[in-house]
């Protein structure tokens, strides 16, 4: 059985392709909440209809999923679907206590969307291995290599390692105002500062290869004229080598700490929240996207995946690969993301070249 | 006429001393609303109360102010009240086109709270300077100062200026996977380096009374796998000197300009909010703080407030003077604020004598 995507509507709800109205329906929604996995869901789609304009005679079933909650916008939980259909322990141990910001639980949301009926134990969701021979994800690059070399199509060998830290600082705030300079302990400071190292460690890497990035830090009570008692920063590191990116992890950890003991604010949380390994695309796939992109005219580019998507966890349970194309100056989650219709195009092309030769054996 | 405390619900509302009824019900109010100015409240009441038991006969009337919005919570204009009762013409402009996050202008507001019923020009609620002969404040110190000396009482010789500025930076953002770090400008690097060069030019100032805060840091879009493409910061400076201070600025605008250029990042907002001129004490009302207290067998010192209150901006339209009293730690402004029922009781009997002997002139 050939996978190329497969539809998890809140949790493991399959759908065959004959039942082309509901996926539709389900994919605008889809679009509504994010942006980089439409061209993923409806590209699948396009690429199945072209198979069967062109009277190709499919030798594998052929799925389409879609995953819920890529992003972690609701639970916190990036790749939420995916991670658990790929057989996640610690992820459903972890979802019997998750709850969203005004404390609805993440079982009560699914009931209340129709799924996970009578489930206490999550496990019903996941997949055996074997279950698909090959999977398949169609993805814009999320970075500006191919655009800048002006190339159509890149084929993912790897995709990087991602690693998710959570610090928390406190201090004894107080007014703004009235704690002179010498009696204070800034949490917000000791923020900027492990900021600032994490900027250092990861140049220090010394590899292109090593990213790290501090996307949240917020401040308590968040007031002009109060001294920040509590800082909470979100750490997100990557690298296509885990032991690297795991070194930087540490010295991460030593800024905290010595930052902490010289300002004399607590460390009161230091949390690895995920430290997946990285994952290898399978040679046959990669043959089978670079074949495809030969015979089709399009230039192409093996690449290394620095965002990471459901294919991470797709590859614990099948053999996996994945298509790039060219985006606006490599941005994404922003309203500016884009991708033309000609670049989608030949990304469709590639990927139902490839799911019908994958298909052949 | 002596003014010890005023009353001003939404805007300008004048209360005899005889509705207490309805002075007590404001207050619960403020008591919900914050902290800090509770005791300042309830004390001046109390003060008058003592006065009346003791069976003093005042020889000026007494007038009890209650201020609305000293702190910036709703409308981000801190000492609303007292600034537009001390006949701030930038103010009076402000409020026209001033509204909250929920987008409700401040003309409404106060209308829907029976207030500037037929205003559209809010300079009828103006004070003539000499309208009132003397104002006291009562407050707790809000810094460390009182308890750590063991002193009862704190007579306020100045109130030192305060200036607030925003600043945006703004960068191109993208996925925190994606991008490699040669190709990024981080906002939010640039908000932490910031905050950290407001630290040193305070520190590099050379006098201990120079203060300076980033209490607000906020990046956008603020999720882990996003390089923050917008960063806000609010930065709180003080001094009893005005240049030392306007120097601080300057050097901080310098600094926001530096780092900028350095990464590639756009400088997108430099705003100096306010720039309030320091108040003094006035001479007889400090003799008589300091005489009352030596009266009740109270120790007391000369100092400083650090914290800025409704006495700035009243000092502009009457001779001001201010009466601190410890509190635990200095906090203010977060759960842990405290004073002590004796420390506050020692603040009202040196309240109710002070404005005795002030009245008997
Ligand atoms: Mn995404
Ligand atoms: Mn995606
Ligand atoms: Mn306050
Ligand atoms: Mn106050």
């Amino acid at each position: 059985m050939l996978l190329a995507t497969y539809l998890v509507g809140g949790m493991a709800m399959n759908q065959s392709l004959l039942q082309f109205q509901q996926v539709l329906t389900l994919m605008l929604f889809r679009i509504l909440e994010s942006t980089d996995g439409v061209v993923g869901v409806l590209g699948a789609i396009e690429a199945i209809n072209v198979l069967k304009r062109s009277g190709f005679k499919l030798k594998r079933s052929l799925e389409v999923i879609m995953f819920t909650s890529e992003e972690p916008t609701r639970f916190g939980i990036s790749c939420l679907g995916s991670r658990l259909l790929a057989g996640s322990e610690a992820l459903k141990k972890a979802l019997k206590k998750t709850a969203d910001n005004q404390n609805i639980s993440f079982l009560d949301a699914a009931r209340s969307a129709g799924y996970a009926k009578d489930q206490k134990d999550l496990s019903s969701v996941f997949l055996k291995k074997g279950s698909y021979s090959h999977f398949v994800e169609l993805h814009i690059e999320q970075g500006p290599i191919l655009e800048e070399e002006g190339i159509s199509i890149g084929v993912v060998t790897a995709i990087a390692a991602p690693a998710s830290i959570k610090v928390d600082f406190e201090g004894d705030g107080g007014h703004a105002g009235a704690v002179l300079m010498p009696n204070r302990n800034d949490a917000g400071l000791a923020a900027a500062e492990l900021a600032l190292a994490v900027e250092k460690h990861v140049l220090e890497s010394g590899s292109i290869d090593t990213v790290g990035t501090v996307g949240i830090l917020e401040l308590h009570p968040g007031a002009i004229n109060s001294i920040p008692s509590r800082a909470h920063l979100e750490i997100d590191t990557r690298d296509i080598d885990e032991n690297r990116r795991n070194n930087v992890i540490e010295k991460i950890h030593q800024s905290a700490l010595t930052i902490a003991k010289n300002r004399d604010v607590k460390l009161s949380g230091f949390n690895i929240v995920n430290q997946d390994p990285p994952a290898l695309s399978e040679e046959s796939i990669i043959k089978a996207m670079e074949t495809a992109s030969q015979e089709l005219n399009l230039t192409h580019k093996l690449m290394i995946s620095r965002a990471y998507h459901d294919s991470l966890f797709m590859a614990r349970i099948s053999p996996m690969g994945m298509i790039f194309i060219p985006c606006y100056k490599g941005y994404s989650h922003k309203p500016e993301e884009f991708a033309s219709i000609q670049d989608i195009a030949n990304g469709v092309k590639v990927l139902a070249l490839t799911l019908a030769k994958l298909s052949m054996h």
